[in-house]
């Protein structure tokens, strides 16, 4: 029952592991991924397959994911990105909210998820 | 520690099971349930109970919710419905917020629960 | 894997355990902490403090936070407050959102944590 951390900051890790599930901070676009929705969503989701990866887990094995959006405008590509991007048969479950601010004005998207660690 | 999803589509499962702890999908109203927040409300409540009931679970287990509103306007109507839907003594952590935008313009409310499986 | 529930009223409990993780309800200012965000932190944080201890946990576990703002007007404040916090190697994943309502008007800032029991 013990805690791991992963990238640890005075402000957040970007991964906790505990009991089998690892919880995922909210991920965002890297610099030079900002373009738009699209590649916002490719750089998030890559981050997240590296998180998981670190911790254990992969895509396959997502438990829950609440999706921020600045807009809903970025609705469709978000979700095609995201479509493309699981694999068959293994979508967690999923809260999708728009119309809120994320820390730096030009992220569109930023994407909570747990996942099961085996 | 395997994962259980119920209803899975490409984008999100309804629900994923693992460890002893059920993860719901943000639960919106249905169609022909849209015309006020108390009849959202309990749509919404009657797809938790179904779901939850799918995952060997029951609304008496429930650990951590959350409410999202598009506008506080129908925090007393949801509040409502809530409570009297709730066995005595069972309420689970809970926060609710507002002001957000919702996947479609009719969805006043969206709510996402985890439970206990047992 | 029973549950266990913490200052339960008919809307929400303060507290949820289960199966080694504890879940707070979204906590939000006390009365007479209202004057500015760094103040609504530090009532904030003082009540994650003596939530997490009534389940048999504190600050050094914690797994996941969901901090919720008005406006990242407050986005200073709180991180300062947060970290000044928090001991070093500590840190959760976290997400943070703006723009959003809370139930009082005066509320700045609510925040949703859970964290390990051990």
């Amino acid at each position: 029952m013990s805690v791991r951390r992963i990238e640890t900051s005075p402000r957040f890790s970007e991964a906790v592991v505990h009991n089998g599930v690892v919880y995922l901070s909210g991920q965002v676009p890297e610099e030079g991924s900002l373009r738009d929705a699209k590649t916002q969503m490719e750089s998030i989701l890559s981050q997240i397959d590296g998180l998981l990866a670190r911790a254990g887990s992969n895509k396959s094995h997502l438990l829950s994911a609440t999706v921020y959006l600045t807009s809903f405008d970025s609705y469709s590509a978000m979700n095609e990105a995201w479509e493309a991007w699981l694999p068959p048969g293994s979508a967690p479950a999923r809260a999708t909210i728009g119309n809120v601010t994320l820390a730096k004005k030009e992220w569109l998207i930023e994407i909570m998820v747990s996942a099961a660690v085996l």
